[in-house]
């Protein structure tokens, strides 16, 4: 079984970046159903499919598989829901935590979340000081909502 | 890329289980959608997921991994849509051809369905004297939409 707890942050400044490596991120998505979502992704060479369940606070459940990298290609580029989903993803260790920044591209341009993995739900987080205000229950902040409502089409 | 190329049949009598081995399958859905079916399936003790685009003529694409069947059990369990599928399969080797029969359980009580894989789109096939009316391009004898529409509220 997998679970995901994990909190969304809105960011003030890029100070992240000092503290981080860069990796570019392709993903699309087989489902977007609050329910089920069904994710194909691509890091640099390796293809994965996840499936995710719905969030109960910052819980979620995740199933994550490896695939082979040429097929995750054609299923993001035949059976996906168009258009996909590219970022950078800066990784950035501090204390015990491992935050996750996504610089969105495309279509979601100008959009950047940070995200934080837990042990547990009410985990203590020190926040860094170019985190600003929580998204985690917003679901317009969802990668897999971003496919339907790009961020260039919000007011 | 996997390419599935397929022709579905009604049965007139049950001689094919003279012919056959039997297994056990159980399946559910995480998209029922007809341009991207997602399918996780538990055949005896091993899980798959499945994902399947639209059919086009007898040829649909198809991308299937093995995943560990306690997983496989959970996914169906918490995150498919319900009802899920029961049934039993007979597979049935006749001259270079694979039959599988598929007994169904459950809502889908009554109906059975034989398939068959083909190299190619246009080849030749010997029916069986068991075989009945083709009913490849009814999309409701899809599994996927077995879930939505069960046979037991056909007419």
């Amino acid at each position: 079984m997998g679970k995901e707890i994990e909190r969304k942050y809105l960011i003030k400044t890029d100070n992240y970046r000092s503290c981080s490596s860069k990796k570019y991120y392709k993903q699309g998505y087989l489902s977007t159903s609050e329910e089920r979502v069904v994710r194909i992704r691509i890091i640099e060479e390796k293809g994965f499919i996840t499936i995710k369940g719905k969030n109960k606070g910052a819980t979620r459940l995740e199933y994550e598989y490896q695939i082979p990298v040429n097929e995750a290609n054609e299923l993001i580029d035949t059976l996906c829901i168009h258009p996909i989903i590219e970022k950078f993803r800066y990784t950035c260790k501090i204390d015990d935590l491992t935050w996750e920044i996504d610089e969105f591209l495309g279509d979601n341009t100008g959009l950047v979340i940070a995200e934080v993995e837990l042990p547990e739900e009410n985990y203590p987080i020190t926040l860094p000081d170019w985190i600003g205000k929580e998204v985690t229950s917003d679901t317009k902040y969802y990668n897999s909502n971003l496919v339907k409502h790009p961020y260039k089409e919000w007011k």
